[in-house]
């Protein structure tokens, strides 16, 4: 594989705070929702693991768009979207949500906070959500108003996520639940801050309001950080695999449907809501699933970057492909994320694994996350 | 400016050519519809200019995903989907067409290829207009199949495309007019060829209908291409801004409605059919537009990447930015492509443009394409 540069345009959005980032040495991107996502610095993937498990880290999510959906019928809407039964929501709260089509697969993956009573945040993954919202919209011809508003999300992760907010924003921090979300002063202005983020090692995203304000909050963290051993980070491949933590686009995309992706618990079984989508996934729920995501564990030494999928094997037939894969330091062998064939997804099923440096490694499924 | 790389995973999607586009030597990508768009090769961009200009080149444009709309309603919603008039349209034709929202916002401006009477293809710029359409479809409750096929296009351009794929598809190519396509037999199958392309030097684009055989058709037009002189290339900026070709993303965004990019003649005026955005787009119409893209010629040597747009100022007012800029060793001055307040946008107007070497250089308007 050829290492190559990312080309830069005004259409790969710079977001407030690529100026510091790029100050902090970052040494690759790469790009969700037409905006710019650090994926390196200078500390190896390894080494941010490490990090990241024991300190805190500043990230810049601001790819994480929100999807804003205002008015009348905006919880109408937003039902219609999920079939996960968003009626007993309360303001202040965090859900996340699959996003189905009309044929049941997966077109998305966001956190929904509930702002306000008639107003929604979509904080969504990798697809033009804001155009599957609005169209819907204009078809149904309901009374909501949608857009992208100036937010950014600034991701704060690692155990000493908490005691740096603390002493930033106040101890009123400590009292926002996962999941949950608080409105905090920064220089005037009331943010929205929620106990969320795309690692299981605690922490907050901060869904700044206000473009211009991106570098004084980044430099505000980042000083306040320092006592706490504070780095630039980004979402970490080790940490996010072990954790289970899906990819839309790598580790399913519209392809699958939601109970594939071991997302059944967010899908009402009752008919308490319509949803789009309904009829096709009753339909799939009936016939039985013929995949689902699994873990695999394989050997053979730290496995090249999964940048194509690598097939897995049952004597000789592909039963998947580890779609997301790397060498963990903790379990010491290397973790993957595939979609297995129903014949074959039980745990402990011993498999073969075709990684990219054409080495066939010996491999064994497991759930999710990672055993401990 | 640090140069950065671009982290490689499942969701930033290879084509069927990309093996190819490594073997030749790509050094640089951008992402385009969550896919892989070759930037640059070995030879620069000046380089690389002058060789699209005399011989001919083989881009792969796969990211050009294509939007099928197939069913009894197919014209029916793309028409409410666009303001341009396309019931006359006969089968074997492409039209240029802007897409636009609630609000008269541009969303995309593909090119749509009539395949058959019931059946489109939208080939798309960098928004997820699948995503779009099967919201409206959803919402009207229309008879249409939206899906995205699996197609890629092979873009051959350059004054010598003609001449080589005579040699590959026969002499029948050359009557393949300008935005028409025609069906051609590629080992047994029947591909669609469109006289179409992202420059101005003439050229081809071929719709491949198989991810499979994406490998087989590089390698025949390469080794048919070597008398023609031909080599790996891209859309090549300096010739795309000459031209006065837009793209999506850059030098027009959702906050631009089609008046302001010059596009009134995609838009009808009478009330021939109903479209989504009408009655916005002829508000805007009566109240006049306030900005228009122009084109800059600037001096000063040749500027740096336009990663940033450069703001553009008259008498220190800030009166539009160059979204796309490079240096024309044709004109041997820089161009540069801008919104332009209307107060500033006539022909030959003297601005000041201000490039991210922090030189303040002297520019004047001019009409586009660029004057020969």
């Amino acid at each position: 594989m050829i290492k190559s540069g990312l080309n830069m345009s005004r259409r790969i959005r710079r977001t407030p705070y690529t100026n510091k980032v790029e100050e902090f040495g970052v040494t690759g991107f790469t790009v969700v929702n037409h905006m710019l996502l650090p994926k390196a610095y200078k500390k190896n993937v390894e080494e941010d693991y490490w990090h990241l498990k024991e300190h805190v880290q500043l990230w810049d999510v601001s790819c994480q768009r929100q999807v804003q959906v205002e008015g009348p019928d905006a919880e109408t809407l937003i039902q219609k979207m999920t079939p996960r039964n968003i009626s007993n929501m309360k303001i202040g709260k965090c859900l996340y949500i699959p996003l189905i089509d009309e044929n049941a697969g997966m077109i998305n993956d966001p956190v929904l906070l509930k702002v306000d009573n008639n107003k929604f945040w979509l904080s969504i993954a990798d697809s033009d959500i804001l155009l599957w919202a609005k169209g819907i919209s204009v078809g149904l011809g309901l009374n909501v108003k949608i857009n992208e508003p100036d937010i950014y999300p600034l991701a704060i992760q690692g155990p000493k996520a908490e005691d740096l907010l603390a002493s930033v924003f106040g101890e009123k921090i400590r009292e926002v639940k996962f999941y949950n979300f608080g409105f905090f002063n920064f220089h005037g202005t009331q943010q929205v801050i929620a106990r969320a983020g795309y690692s299981k090692q605690g922490g907050f995203e901060i869904f700044l309001k206000g473009y211009d304000l991106g570098e004084n909050l980044w430099d505000t963290i980042w000083e306040a950080g320092k006592k706490f051993n504070i780095s630039p980070g980004c979402p970490n491949l080790i940490e996010r695999i072990e954790g289970g933590l899906m990819s839309y686009g790598n580790d399913f995309t519209s392809e699958n449907n939601p109970l594939e992706c071991n997302l059944e618990k967010f899908c009402t079984k009752d008919s308490s809501h319509n949803f789009i989508g309904e009829n096709a996934l009753n339909k799939i729920r009936e016939e039985g699933i013929k995949q689902k995501i699994r873990g695999i564990i394989f050997d053979g030494g730290p496995c090249p970057t999964c940048a194509k999928p690598f097939p897995v094997f049952k004597d000789k037939v592909q039963i998947g492909q580890i779609t997301s894969g790397i060498y963990s330091p903790r379990i010491k062998k290397n973790v993957g994320l595939s979609m297995i064939l129903k014949d074959y997804w039980n745990i402990d099923e011993e498999v073969k694994v075709l990684t990219s440096d054409n080495l066939m490694r010996t491999g064994v499924i497991t759930s999710l996350p990672f055993p401990k």
